[in-house]
C-alpha cells in the first residue's frame, strides 16, 4: 500500500487525481499506476485500470495469484475489471471518501480495507481543492 | 449498430478481436472504438472502453443523453464503466457468444438486445480461429 500511495502522490504532483494502485504477484510488484484522467485526458485510466494496463496482457492463471492494492475503494468500472480478471484479493486504503460497489465483489473476492488516515487525507485535500474534477471522475 | 459492426470488422482486419462499439448522443456518433487487446497489447481496451476513451472526458450531463452500441454483450469491466458514467441505454448486437453481467444493469439502464446474426457470425468465426485469444480476453 506504501507503493500505491507513492503512485497516488505522483499523480497529485502531475496535477492529477491522487489515487494509486499496484498489482502484486508472489510478493513482487508486476504493475503499477495512478489515475490519469487529467494527464492523459482519459475517461478510463483510473488508478486500477492504469495499473492493470501497465501490467500487460496476463493469463487467467497469473491474475489468480495476484493481489491488487488501491488507495481508494474501486469504482464500478475498476471493480468490473477486477471481476473480469478474477483477481482474488483487493486491498484498499479507505472507502470513506468514496465507496465503490463492494457488494458486487461478494461472489469471489476478498476485500481488505486498511482504512488508512494518509489515504483519506490525500483525497480530502484534493477534493477540497478541485471538487469539480472529482465529481467528473466518479460520474457525478 | 452498423457503425459498431464496421468497428468490429476494422478490428478483425487489424488481427484483433472483432468487437466494436459506438457512443451516440442526439443521433450523432461522439465516440467509436474496437477491441484493441492485440493491437495495443492492452488489458483494458475492450471495444466499449476504447469507444469511451475516444469520446474523451465528458460530463455526467453528456453521458445521461447517450446510447452506447456494442456488437457483443458487455463484460463486467465494460458494464462497470457504463454504470460508472450512468449511460442510460445500451444496445447490443448479441449475447449468445458471451453474456456479461446484464443483471448488474437492472438498476438504471435499459438494455436492448438486437440478437443479430451478423454479430454472432463474426464472433463465431473468430473464436473458431483463435480460441486462446478469446479466452484471454474474457479472463479465462
Amino acid at each position: 500500500m506504501k507503493e500505491a500511495l507513492k503512485e497516488a502522490r505522483k499523480g497529485l504532483k502531475e496535477g492529477g487525481i491522487p489515487i494509486g494502485a499496484v498489482l502484486v504477484r508472489g510478493g513482487k510488484i508486476i504493475g503499477r499506476g495512478h489515475n490519469r484522467r487529467v494527464q492523459k485526458l482519459s475517461a478510463i485510466l483510473h488508478a486500477e485500470m492504469d495499473c492493470l494496463e501497465n501490467a500487460g496482457r496476463l493469463k487467467a492463471a497469473d491474475y489468480a495469484e495476484c493481489v491488487i492494492y488501491s488507495t481508494l475503494s474501486p469504482c464500478p468500472m475498476c471493480t468490473g475489471a477486477i471481476l473480469l480478471y478474477k483477481i482474488p484479493t483487493v486491498v484498499i486504503g479507505e472507502n470513506r471518501t468514496f465507496q465503490g460497489p463492494e457488494s458486487y465483489s461478494g461472489k469471489f473476492l476478498k476485500l481488505i480495507n486498511l482504512d488508512l488516515p494518509e489515504c483519506r487525507a490525500l483525497m480530502a485535500g484534493f477534493i477540497a481543492e478541485k471538487p469539480e474534477l472529482w465529481d467528473e471522475d466518479i460520474g457525478e
